[in-house]
């Protein structure tokens, strides 16, 4: 745990918990929600701004793409009877829900693909809680292009550093941290655009940070994509009910009771706060060229990479050692596969895809793709090795063959990782694997344009319009 | 933590995390859900039914008294936009919600004045998340009082044993239990009105433990009543969506990554099943006698007798010395008291009310209380000592007055604990302190009289009118 400057213990004796040690004059919840308030569009920089419309592009792509999942539609059959004036279009879908819950099933459509962003810093999948919060805000609540960016840009940043400081003992302990930090920041971009002040900001925080909830063994079910909804729902009531003054706790962040301490072991607040307004978290933003679990994708990339060298005969393949980070094997372990849905934390089922198919797009995490026989044949004979000198962007593949012959590849870098980020052209064309099936080739491009004039738009719902068929 | 008779370990080799060790085949989740789905009312015993009566009048009491508390107010101010058909009722407020929201509404009102219910294994307050739901439920969906009951019954007994199974650890981490096991506990009583399959209860119960939260930090500000209210909207969500076969993670609460391992450092699942059916958990259900903090309690026990029986002159005190268990101090430390709602959580307050007025009602924990200049005095005089030989019942109270005399006093156990519960009569006493400012004495007599025949109501309606001014 990081050591403040100076410490105060606020907690006292207590023979059943050693309290943290905090300091109540430098209140992280405080610096944090006072820039926001702040923070000005003209002060952030144009390459920010740039990555903020690529961000919104990889998103506004997986939530047209994920629009027609079983657990985008269960919801909507669930939720509808409880919806408020329906002022808010969702993204993608013809019907109309308030915008509290058009968070929600905006926040399941951009998650379920798990073809989302990904930071670096913290495996946060940070757009979807935020952005699903803002377009939900947006569609019924007039707002231009440039005050959804400027509030998006400060949800990313509320959301990215909170996760920063609690990663990795949050996330390890079985914490999902797109849902526990994500309402942070769905709770911040909300408040900026519905202009909190200050004291209201530390409210929304604290509203938030209570909120936080979303543990790892729903993965693989749909009440995983429910915690990006969920969390951007609860953002966003989060600075609905500060902005009528509902109090919290004052430092819900950095106190012995508060989001750090509860939530994890370890953690350094000074995170939170460190180059605040220069350092922009989004500059750490990755998108996944493959849309599954992102500690697979190096092995995927090699997977790819013998299939195109070698086209190893798959009758010949005798086993398939995969060397990975031990995360991998803690996040992706599945190997009783049926349903496309388990297919993406399925290390077995990367390598396999690779090595049949040649490619992992949507097509190869289908439940047809999860039930394909010679798929199904090459994923049982994938052994994974969990090896610490591997880092979570690499993967040694190594396919022994029955004639005893072995051809192996090692990943350094997995494409889509901050040192090999995808182009603005390949975003798009990830964005038109995604669209084409639902939208016309013409309302494709129309969207892509959109997108990339973000900042132009006098009206945010010109472009949730866009996406609906 | 307990170990399980026979131990699998389903997650795999992480450098990370060293998993828990649960035993699929004896899934707790499984059994809480089977267990409420095919309970019979018929085999529920008569004086767990007559507990769960006094429970309901208790709560019912205290919504009534908290329903113009100013969190409730605000929450109805922010939250009135967004609600979906107004086909729900609150408890004694005018204002007409959705059922989800109604539950919120509900939670806060009940949970406000501090003055709920208390579970003695393990500081849950247990009535307030559970039967905010059923009530909002029952409003929009006819439910008879036999139903309700048994529902409100099978809420407790889930709620109670997550409860049981992660206290202490849980909560000295820095959780409201009273949220976290709540939303538990809400899923599985609305669940049993929806008639959930087992499969749908798993379900429900996966949805809530991943949106259980609520952090101790918010304690003395709006958002800890808004905790009661959002763990009964989040379990009522839980069962809708699992209604819809909306789903989740089958091991929800023993998995590595499920509440218990992720919400505990410590954690017995035994206590999840052991004597289901048979050891309910609604008999070790206590009344607070005052509105605050419960740890306190015993202190006001011991203040008003010293007042009693001394009648010491107020000037005369110059020093009051409490010795209480060290959680005491760990929950209820307040000194700077300028509000009514942060005099809740005072050691020093507490001690202080009891010696000046003898006293523990509503009228010592408002605004004008806090800042009573006599009260101020005596409160600034106090020191509190932790003493781990001292229970949570207990308080050893010495006042040294200026002429060089003590006079000391020591509860062994407070008035409402599990050795001294409140009477029938009693707590229709206290429902009437909190009721008769805001209904009138024919309208709080009936009311009374709807809660001891809450078995034989045809409609909950008609209690839940009776609340209303």
């Amino acid at each position: 745990m990081a050591k403040p400057r100076s410490n105060i213990s606020l907690s006292t004796n207590s023979s059943f918990h050693e309290p943290q040690v905090y300091n109540h004059r430098v209140s992280q919840t405080k610096t944090l929600s006072s820039y926001i308030v702040s923070s000005r569009y003209e002060q952030i920089p144009g390459d920010v701004i740039h990555e903020a419309k690529r961000s919104l592009l990889n998103f506004v792509g997986c939530a047209v793409g994920g629009s027609r999942e079983p657990a985008v539609e269960t919801a909507i059959r669930a939720l509808h009877p409880f919806s408020g004036e329906r002022s808010a279009l969702l993204l993608a879908r013809p019907e109309r829900f308030d915008p509290l819950y058009a968070a929600v099933i905006n926040g399941i459509s951009g998650h379920v693909f798990e073809y989302d962003d990904t930071t670096t810093m913290n495996y946060i999948h940070p757009t979807p809680p935020v952005a699903s919060a803002l377009f939900a805000y947006a569609s019924a609540n007039k707002t231009s292009g440039r005050d959804f960016l400027h509030a998006f840009l400060m949800g990313f940043e509320a959301e990215s550093r909170v996760g920063n400081a609690v990663y990795p003992a949050h996330y390890n302990a079985g914490w999902h941290i797109t849902a526990t930090a994500g309402v942070l920041g769905a709770a911040a971009a909300i408040g900026k655009l519905m202009s909190l002040s200050t004291q209201q900001m530390i409210w929304a925080m604290g509203l938030a940070a209570t909120q936080a909830s979303g543990i790892r063994e729903m993965f693989g079910s749909m009440a995983k994509s429910f915690h990006a909804g969920h969390a951007a729902r609860n953002g966003y009531l989060s600075a609905v009910l500060a902005k009528s003054d509902f109090t919290a706790g004052e430092y819900g962040i950095e106190s012995p009771r508060g989001f750090a301490a509860v939530l994890a072991n370890e953690y350094d607040l000074s995170k939170i706060t460190a180059g605040l307004g220069e350092d922009f978290q989004i500059r750490y933003n990755t998108y996944k060229p493959y849309p599954c679990g992102i500690v697979v994708h190096p092995t995927i990339d090699g997977a790819i990479e013998l299939h195109a060298k070698y086209h190893p005969a798959l009758e010949a393949i005798k086993a398939v050692r995969v060397h990975v980070a031990p995360l991998v094997l803690d996040l992706c372990n599945k190997r009783e596969i049926t349903q496309g849905l388990d297919s993406k934390y399925s290390i077995y089922h990367a390598a396999a895809i690779g090595l049949v198919r040649g490619k992992g797009g949507l097509g190869e995490f289908t439940d047809e793709a999860a039930n394909d026989p010679a798929i199904r044949r090459v994923r049982e004979l994938v052994k994974a090795i969990g090896d610490s000198s591997i880092t979570e962007d690499q993967s040694r593949i190594e396919v022994e063959l029955t004639d005893g012959n072995v051809q192996s590849c090692f990943i350094e870098q997995s494409l889509g990782n901050i040192h090999r980020p995808l182009s603005d052209r390949q975003l798009e064309d990830k964005f038109r694997d995604q669209a084409v099936p639902l939208l016309s080739g013409t309302q494709v491009d129309r969207l892509i344009n959109l997108c990339w004039r973000f900042d132009q738009l006098q009206d945010i719902n010109e472009l949730i319009r866009a996406t609906v068929a």
